[in-house]
């Protein structure tokens, strides 16, 4: 199974075992979440901001107008650090100390390009539209030259990466196992909130098709009973 | 109504109709999300780490483990970014270029200081579960004096924040009204995607009261068709 090398500053010293390098798990990880936080450094200041992405093979892409200050920045290949969250549950412990979440992030470290080749930079675009509704790309209206020129697009390589996964239920200690409260984890997901608001398209138009994100896997809500951690 | 006063690194150039600076949308965001993004800078670096929070009046608290290195660093006062954000729905546009997303963000600048006084510490801490679970703090089993000395809790105080948010439909070019594809915009959030599983727990025991991140609140999700931008 292929897996990113643990450097210096992916590995895990604290609970290690919730560490995964494996490019299958990183990988949908980054195909099920919507929003990544992108963090850089400007005059010795963290910024950390929310954005939209596509993973393209190996290659993580954020996009954005070409007249953003940040994006002018970034392309510079100053070193950034991407991290990606995806929240799974929540943890009921019979202690407060051991409450907890489930969840599954992604770390990326690297540096930004920005991607030049307008082939190049029209697939990473279309990328985007079809995250968010598979196939939606060949049916949506194209991006026009003047559209491709006023944003930016830039490409971090998958290379220094590392997951952490938490799954199942609390770890109490023994001697709080008969403490009088419910213990165990409420499985959640980021899910359809209501009905398709449509902004006057004709009815007889096909709804978009579901992201991964909206489609809650079975398997991950039937955890048995006092499930432990992976 | 109460607001923070933007600085320049707060006041947002592109978009501003989207900034919101008031006390009571950013208490909303913060107490609504599970997860804050916290960023820091060691040797130049960013890093980017998703760990929970809890909001009491105007201080963010996060905590972790007392050995954490990253923890012991923070506490040091040195310059963070805390992120976070809310995906409140899929914007379809008829054009690639003009699809969206809503979401609800918050940034805080600032340095975390760590809480030393051992009833702050627990308050704090009694804050996190009570955020997971509204009123479970008094029916856990509270924290010891060794768990408090294993954890460490640093607050960060609310002072240079910033909002944003984006609601409502697609803005697609007048050109474009035509092109057959479905545009609009679909609601989510994020749900409990399961029965809670117990810890074996005893089926008397009440379940947990759910969080505000689990609560969809009606009229986010009954925006008007063709609703615009707020």
């Amino acid at each position: 199974m292929a897996s990113y090398l643990p450097t210096p500053r992916t590995q895990m010293h604290r609970l290690p075992v919730r560490a995964a390098y494996d490019h299958v798990t990183v990988h949908a990880i980054l195909d099920e979440a919507l929003v990544c936080h992108l963090g850089f450094v400007d005059a010795g200041q963290p910024f950390v901001i929310p954005t939209t992405f596509a993973r393209v093979g190996e290659t993580l892409y954020v996009h954005g107008a070409a007249a953003s200050r940040t994006l002018k920045a970034l392309g510079g290949g100053i070193p950034i650090c991407v991290t990606v969250t995806l929240i799974d549950g929540l943890v009921y412990a019979r202690s407060a100390f051991h409450h907890s979440m489930n969840y599954r992030s992604v770390v990326v470290f690297g540096a930004a390009s920005e991607v030049v080749d307008a082939d190049d930079k029209r697939s990473a675009l279309l990328a985007f539209v079809d995250k968010v509704s598979p196939g939606r790309a060949a049916s949506a209206r194209p991006p026009s030259d003047k559209e491709l020129r006023a944003t930016t697009v830039l490409g971090v390589a998958l290379a220094e990466v590392s997951a952490k996964v938490r799954t199942g239920g609390p770890k109490d200690d023994p001697e709080d196992m008969d403490w009088p409260v419910w213990a165990g984890h409420l499985p959640v997901s980021l899910q359809a909130a209501g009905e398709p608001v449509s902004d006057g398209t004709p009815m007889s138009l096909d709804l978009p098709t579901l992201p991964v994100a909206l489609r809650v896997p079975a398997a991950r809500n039937r955890a048995p009973s006092g499930a432990t951690e992976s």
